[in-house]
């Protein structure tokens, strides 16, 4: 699973219910940053070689990226630069 | 056939109508991104050397590239950049 | 003639009013890229050189271009980029 | 006279009222590309030195350039981009 | 903690309620670029290589950033240009 | 004075009220480009050196430029690329 | 109090409120460019060094740059290339 240019291939994590103490987080509350694992990195671009690599924990904008099934697994699809950061 | 700049041709594979699971897919959920076989790439730009091949299976926005008839049969003529991932 | 920059000169094909089977098209269902035959290129852009020669039998879109009228024949004036492949 | 950048100065020929075969053109098909002569060429850019010389005889699009007049007579000033094409 | 591209992670201070003079702001007029300390740098671009580092106290404007809660904790993260002044 | 980047600092010309036949130009023709003398030159961009020089007589757009009054006289602060053509 | 990419503080002048002929102008006249002293400038971009120095006394658009409240003192925090002209 190669993705092409400056793309990355994320397995997201469900939303945390619960914050650190414990309180239920209503679903409107939840339209923070996502979570997720990132299974694979494209090739970069000439200018910017990718900066994150397979296993690292980001997070991403709740809008980010495209879902696509592979092997009928759901994966999420966006450019290195929706990432927010490494975690 | 030798498509110009940073374009792929692509021959679509038909969209899957049922999910691993057996269960048939209905028309409005199957606007997901399609996959297909790349016939022919071209040069690249400069900055930005081609990085799938002939003969990559790929993912592609449902709605990326143009149609084009070439001795009878239907291609997808795309920018490199539509593709999503390899697979 | 000599067109500046990335463009090339094209002497367009008729539209075939046939499909390979024999079936006579419609007006409505021959909005397909174009066929023509490159008569003249450009020098090119510093960072992307032409990739397309005097000769060359391509598709474009069809509202791709500019007719200009020189010596009294019709030709059409596009960029490569306007040039989808060369078949 | 100088034109600065990639810009040139064109002394337009009057637009032809008869096609070659003798036919008179109405005004409202007169919109296609103008004729002219090119009286100055500008330094260019960086990336792009020019390609057309000064006596040139270019095609370019009928709304190209500005009207300018200097020791009373009158010349288009364009960009060398507005210039199709070398005849 | 590693934010990517040309982003940077901020723990922003509180609004000061008073003026140097001891005269306290009215809400309304608290829309003046806002106070925080770096705590995390990306690697930056390749042309604008980072000019902050950790630790340093910026200012920023009201609604440069966007949110997140790593570990419990809330930060900013922009881009490194969305920082008007290190002071 | 010393403008900077690509800008030049230009006195204008008043706009001639007669033809070089003689005839009076009402008010609505005299939108024509305009013209000034430079007087100051900026350092110009890294890829697009300045091309005009202090003395020269140019040519530009009636709405070229910013109007600033240094020393109690007017002048115009234009980028060079608001210049048409130096005459 | 330094500035990040490339930005300058700005200490502003008030409007002068006479001509030099000592005429009072009326407040909508003083829409001019603002006269102010370059009090602190960043590093620069890779393409464009900085051409100001602190010190300059210069002269920027009226509505150019963000205020900004630094110790007590008002500042305006601008591009550099919001900066007309170096007097």
């Amino acid at each position: 699973m190669k993705p092409t240019s400056d793309r990355v291939v994320i397995k997201s994590a469900p939303a945390e219910e619960k914050t650190s103490g414990g309180i239920i987080i209503p679903d409107t509350a939840k339209e923070k940053p996502q979570r997720g694992e990132v299974i694979a990195v494209g090739p970069g671009k000439k200018d910017n070689p990718m900066t994150v690599s397979v296993g690292d924990t980001v997070l991403y904008g709740k809008y980010a990226g495209q879902e696509v099934t592979i092997d009928g697994k759901d994966y999420l699809i966006m450019r290195e630069d929706d990432i927010l950061v490494v975690i």
